[in-house]
């Protein structure tokens, strides 16, 4: 019996799974801390494997989901900056001496992209956009029912496209990215600023608001809050109509914390989404849906990975 | 002997040649007016591929570059405002009913990117965007070296992406997309603009300036004209960052009258893309470079289409 093993890693925890092959019953499915007294992330990781590692199978493949960027054709993750000494780490050649087994990396937007492609709210889609708006934005194209990251693996980060070419300053270090302004924080920094400059909100005199409190206040009728989720749906829905007229999907997924605010963020996107589609046509078979595997996306797009061709 | 058929639409004529398999030497190649007295467009068509159709050799597929909005899986073309009646068009079905022959119909500028990637500037990469800039902004994808463009052909319209949220109107009816900011007649309207404010410039008093007559007052020196160019390729390197960090190709090429403005253009763009770009690794192995098979690199898609499995 053949069987592969998923791993999804974060700054917080490991988790890493078997599966035997054309089955969704994980023969073992275990999780560690990331960050562990005496031990390197990459011993943890190493550990838990051997640990879920199946007596009875031959393993045939291992991937692993890991936070970006990565170079996804070498399996080398550049830089990983909730991992400490993950910079410039040959993650799959490590994996494969270890293990003497093939081994896969990928981003874990990317990876929650395929996931949701195989086994979450995709199914049945060829052409499919995930976006997932938390902390950050990020994203995984699937065309003709392939993942598309580029020559190197650093494509697909769509949250790095400039919404407003003098805008706030994002994560990354430059002006005006969707991310600076629709994730979280980006949402949470503009009601911060508004209050400074006085306007009156429920949420006044608070100290470092998250887009959750934001939310919260929006959904019991604060009027800068609902302007805040209005203002982070209304570029997010500028950003997508950019995003249909480059890859016209059929499907467009919404991972992440914040887009569990629901219609708080997606009526107002879908209000100028249509406004600046260029025609209807893209919007005549196009879903918009909320993903289907939360937390599981990036651990079962590792196990889509572990089980493909490549 | 097989050999396939190539055609090239566009407002003003029609190209057709017949090649034989795996030779660049066509045994037929002749061009009409598409809009000829007491014939329609299509009838026009068929005539030249009856022209061209070779005595000795079966025709294995024919495959058409035609302009404007198509849906490449179903072979309609959905609006080509340049050629009177083709509006939802099946011309795929019309071709193979005409032919009894396989055909397949693409953009134009997508085929461009196919021809260029195939025969011209874009040989030997992988990942490839390509770029005209003329009268509009048109765009093609090749990723793992296949053709990008969507559920129904309609993606890799990156001349419609916003990179100014109030800016000027563009020709499909929203504002602010590069191609109202960057293209021909958007960098001319732009120093119109600015002369009607009454800034100075060796251009004051032109009735209709185009985007050649600003590119030659920029290179005599005028400061107007230089600042038009300037601030066209500023925004086609702003969108460009964004291009970069979606699809992270090796090569980007640039065809149409507007990217012959040589370093007046791209020096701004060059300088606006290493500003935006998140990370230096997106130009370690990015060429950026111009289109090589000019007119041709339409007949040429059609030609790598025709030659193609799909």
């Amino acid at each position: 019996m053949d069987a592969r093993i998923a791993v999804d890693i974060g700054g917080t925890q490991i988790r890493a799974a078997c599966y035997p092959d054309e089955t969704m019953k994980p023969l073992a499915q275990l999780r560690a801390s990331t960050q562990q007294p005496g031990k390197t992330p990459l011993e943890s990781m190493f550990d838990l494997i051997a640990a879920v590692w199946p007596e009875e199978a031959r393993v045939a493949k291992i991937a692993v989901a890991a936070p970006g960027p990565i170079d996804s054709k070498l399996g080398m993750i550049l830089a990983a900056p909730n991992i400490p000494g993950w910079h410039d780490l040959p993650l799959k050649a490590e994996l494969e001496k270890r293990f003497q087994t093939p081994a896969a990396v990928g981003n874990d937007a990317n990876l929650a992209a395929l996931g949701e492609y195989q086994f979450g709210a995709g199914m049945g889609h060829h052409y499919l956009l995930y976006l997932t708006i938390s902390t950050g934005i990020g994203s995984g194209i699937i065309m003709a029912d392939r993942l598309i990251d580029g020559a190197h693996g650093l494509g697909a980060e769509m949250g790095h496209v400039t919404v407003l070419p003098d805008g706030p300053l994002c994560g990354c270090g430059k002006r005006g990215h969707l991310e600076a302004v629709a994730s979280g924080p980006g949402i949470a920094r503009w009601v911060e600023e508004q209050l400074a400059a006085g306007e009156p909100s429920s949420l006044a005199g608070s100290q470092r608001l998250s887009a959750k409190e934001v939310a919260t206040a929006a959904a019991q009728g604060d009027p800068l809050s609902l302007r805040a989720m209005q203002r982070g749906g209304t570029f997010i829905g500028y950003a997508l109509a950019d995003f249909l007229h480059i890859f016209n999907p059929t499907i467009v997924i919404f991972g992440g914390g914040v887009s569990r605010s629901g219609e708080l963020l997606f009526s107002p996107m879908r209000k100028a989404l249509e406004e600046r589609v260029i025609s209807p046509r893209y919007l005549q078979d196009l879903s918009l849906t909320t993903a289907a595997l939360g937390d599981d996306a990036g651990l079962m797009g590792a196990l889509a990975l572990a089980r493909s061709e490549t």
